[in-house]
């Protein structure tokens, strides 16, 4: 059973507010020998002060929701241990919910974390939401919380958003192939299952125009940002002429590398590889994978200052900020 | 600004509690048109009905707290994604909180989690409250409410409890090395660093004891439970006579691995491994890796079960359930 203030305040023989006072440590008077009484039995009996009720006081919880479409997925994982760390060094606990990239656990999640009364919410939407976006879209905008779009954002809604620049990630990868001396260079990416990584694909084509190089049709796969979509690609890969691939993440490079082990193509010897995500490494055998990187705890980080600044401040300027990537190099694209 | 159930009852000109029965569906004498207003009303600015007040009224809050060690390990990410799902599916939603491995974050959540009045927690301590017990024992045998100890438990408490049998899994290892021809068989593992790691170094010094087989002090490796502890077993083992390796958990097979291929020793050629954990096999090219897998959702099912009947009748027996892991064959045994 649980002790309640009530409990307490009878066997103190007080009343509820002293006990209230006494707990809190707010000023009051009360004789030195009855505050000792009210503390002890209140550790007697286990007795924790119930935010529940404090909460309908101030009109706060103290509590975050964060929904995210994946919670095994490396990138989320990461983003949510550096969200629920930092909040919680800042007096937040964290309502973490997953959504399994389902458009209606959106809707459902949504409703769930605002009845439990939260102050604010992180979310990063599913893709089904984000490539179908009315039904979502009104959803958020009839919110009377503070939120912050994470990662998944679009642009379209006027709230909080912090996301990594996706155009500029495939640029940088392009770049490198160039200064490398390669100019006929496949893109694995496309599908309509992710926008981010349709924004890669993107990217990629102004890249490749930028430094003036053909894009045939054949030299942009859809490998549904899967390892066996990865695996495809690369039998169809084979037997072509191009030199270098720009993964837009890294399941399907795993997926392709596979593919490339089984058929004695050796990367970067034979292909060359830039990858997208910066997750691979720890696990690879031999050639390690020259990657763009997305610094996860800066995106954890600025979402959660701007989420707790507008908690604090309700009428602040909504705020959209978009992180640079950075190109980590590795052994697996090779000087021509 | 939020709506509140007094802001409602003020615009539709009725009661509180009026507007308190309408929303929740509750049977009242209330007129139709009346009933219509408010939730037009309702609807209009958005209002959820509060679960904060109403749980100060059930005394159920329906959120379970889960503290966890380390949410970017792919054992407990999984693990956090299988309670969350099922729980929701049952109507709980869980704050999910995280330790970072440290003692003094067990307590501090613990304290968190209560003092936000959650029905139960479900708890996997930190390896150093696994290995300095006492405190976190207090803490714990403290608790006025339902609680699940999941994959680490102490023997001496009596609780809620859900874990594998790691002695077992250590046998079904050196079991399948003995079939395959082996007899040199060392063991990497070992080390303060994790009590569930130590207890499949004891499965492997009684299965080799089981089958008759030496156990030279020079077979028990300490690889720190990390890659690069991993890594530096494998140097010691470069020039040795045994041809299987047992090891405690992937991150060291990794770093094993790691080694013996930039030293030209080959898996299973050269040396046949067993791994714990059966999570590396999507990032492997080339060599899959024989695993002792643990059911992590029969883990995470059989923890949501527990609690919730615990917390439905707070008096009943507490549980204690082992779990069985199982042997996953693929190519890193050599038959000899």
């Amino acid at each position: 059973m649980k002790v309640t203030i009530k409990d307490i305040a009878k066997k103190a023989e007080v009343s509820i507010s002293t006990v209230s006072l006494v707990l809190n440590n707010k000023p009051c008077r009360v004789a030195e020998n009855t505050r000792k009484k009210i503390k002890q039995i209140a550790e007697k009996y286990n007795y924790k002060a119930n935010q529940t009720a404090r909460s309908l006081v101030t009109k706060k919880s103290n509590i975050l929701g964060l929904i995210i479409p994946d919670i095994e997925n490396l990138f989320f994982s990461a983003l949510c241990k550096q969200i629920e760390e930092y909040c919680r060094s800042l007096g937040y606990a964290i309502i973490i919910v997953n959504s399994n990239d389902r458009k209606e656990d959106d809707h459902l999640l949504i409703d769930l974390l605002v009845s439990r009364g939260v102050d604010g919410i992180f979310i990063t939407v599913s893709n089904e939401s984000l490539l179908d976006s009315k039904s979502i879209q009104k959803t958020l905008s009839d919110f009377t919380i503070p939120y912050v779009m994470v990662d998944r954002v679009y642009p379209e809604i006027h709230c909080n958003k912090v996301y990594f620049d996706n155009e500029l990630g495939a640029y940088l990868a392009i770049k490198k192939f160039v200064e490398y001396g390669h100019s006929k260079i496949a893109c694995v990416g496309i599908s309509e299952i992710s926008k981010n990584g349709s924004y890669r694909v993107v990217g990629y084509r102004k890249a490749m125009e930028y430094f003036k190089l053909p894009v045939p049709e054949s030299y942009i796969l859809d490998g549904n940002y899967r390892f066996q979509g990865g695996y495809d690609c690369g039998l169809k890969l084979l037997d072509s002429d191009i030199t270098a691939i720009f993964v837009c993440n890294d399941m399907m490079t795993l997926g392709l590398m596979r593919c490339f082990q089984e058929h004695n193509k050796r990367v970067p010897e034979d292909i060359s590889i830039i990858s997208y995500d910066n997750t691979l490494n720890p696990f690879m055998q031999g050639t390690e994978i020259t990657s763009i990187d997305q610094n996860i705890e800066k995106l954890a980080l600025t979402a959660c200052d701007i989420l707790i600044e507008n908690i604090k401040q309700p009428n602040i300027e909504k705020k959209t900020i978009c992180l640079e990537p950075h190109l980590i190099e590795k052994d697996s694209v090779k000087k021509l």
